[in-house]
């Protein structure tokens, strides 16, 4: 069972200054869990149902883990429906990618929803890693992590001052705007940083001033714009089409 | 303000029974009640705020509404939040699409945020209809109408016995499958049927049985699946890149 401490610290990981605090996260779900298993990630704590446990026995055999029902489980859950496992995890420590692949940047994308999303299919495409501005959403709240549906164990999510990070990288920067180039038609470098902007505001001033070539995704029909992680995926595709 | 017996409707009009029984449905918030304005959607109903009214007087001049204010708006929006209109519109009657332009078929997405992602990304590549299962989400739930930013006015979703739908269409039918071919690679056709499958399941078998080119969207790196309006998105950029 979840003892009364262990509950305490799990809930109070829903909230973004605990977790800076205790340099912990949650992990919940078992897609999530189980992709855990398979990452260099530091597991502080396991609670997992019998039924998990069964169901994954041999994937639990060096771990130690505690043993929950259901109902304590759901307790301490932050998502809608958990009755298979929950973790709280080390944050890693905060990486640099170096300059020679593509990479996200993201400048203000404010909804976990969507950061996870982003997270999810930028791993479809094979990008490690997302500079994210420090207005972005939390890369360790729970919705993102949910959200990533078991991409956030091989992506990671960098928070940094975008604009002095953009100024000092050497790689074209690609900023999706409305009015650019039409992706299309865009010759895209072997490497390079995909910007993406806000859900509300799109790119901001002091990050745009480093962008490199404006790109755009044609319209055909009146929408008056896309969501920001559907936008992400559609322009990571046209990169990584040969 | 709006009246007991209104606010009473108001709130029966989230669950699908009562928006079958009085034909009628919620459209919520700023952008997507101005959309519906350019419309030939009938308007049953229409409540305001003061600052929506000021702000869209042009706009309002030939209709007939009610003003509210925050706190009586609030208390009837299904939505999070909602400090602008609420308007009560007829469900219209259900048309299907000539067989001549490219429609989108999904077999059982029911999640009402990804069908109303899918109408949004349909409306930006300029597809009109959308032929969807029994077993979808039902295209007028409020998170439906609330996540396609306005597109819910330009985009028709009829649901009808798929199978017998696809059985009775003479266009190719492009089907998302894991293992079909590239999507890079596919000479897609002037018109046809993209064809999705639900969240967990995929493509059902019955519909599946009348798909003609079985279609994939490569993956680069080790995320296990797309979402399912971020992959209608990224196959529908393949289809209309010319």
């Amino acid at each position: 069972m979840i003892s009364k401490n262990q509950l305490k610290l799990i809930r109070s990981l829903a909230q973004k200054k605990y977790r800076k605090q205790h340099q912990l996260f949650l992990v919940q779900g078992e897609k999530n869990v189980l992709e855990l298993f398979d990452t260099p990630l530091v597991i502080h704590s396991l609670f997992v149902t019998e039924a998990f446990a069964t169901l994954h026995q041999a994937k639990l055999a060096n771990l130690t883990y505690t043993l929950t029902d259901d109902a304590n489980l759901a307790k301490a859950s932050t998502i809608v429906s958990n009755n298979a496992a929950l973790a709280v995890v080390n944050i890693p420590p905060a990486e640099l990618p170096n300059d020679s692949q593509w990479l996200i940047a993201l400048d203000g994308v404010s909804d976990p929803g969507n950061l996870g999303t982003i997270i999810r299919v930028a791993d479809w495409y094979g990008i490690k890693h997302i500079i994210a501005s420090e207005a972005c959403a939390d890369p360790y709240n729970p919705k993102t992590i949910s959200a990533t549906m078991g991409s956030f164990a091989r992506v990671s999510v960098t928070q940094v001052d975008l604009p002095v990070y953009l100024a000092n990288s050497r790689q074209p920067i690609y900023g999706a705007y409305l009015g650019g180039e039409n992706v299309h038609r865009t010759q895209f470098s072997q490497t390079g940083i995909l910007l993406m902007g806000s859900e509300s505001h799109g790119i901001g001033k002091e990050a745009g001033e480093h962008v490199t070539n404006k790109i755009t995704i044609p319209a055909f029909g009146h929408a008056e714009s896309l969501n920001v992680a559907m936008a992400t995926g559609i322009i990571l595709d046209n990169i990584f089409r040969t």
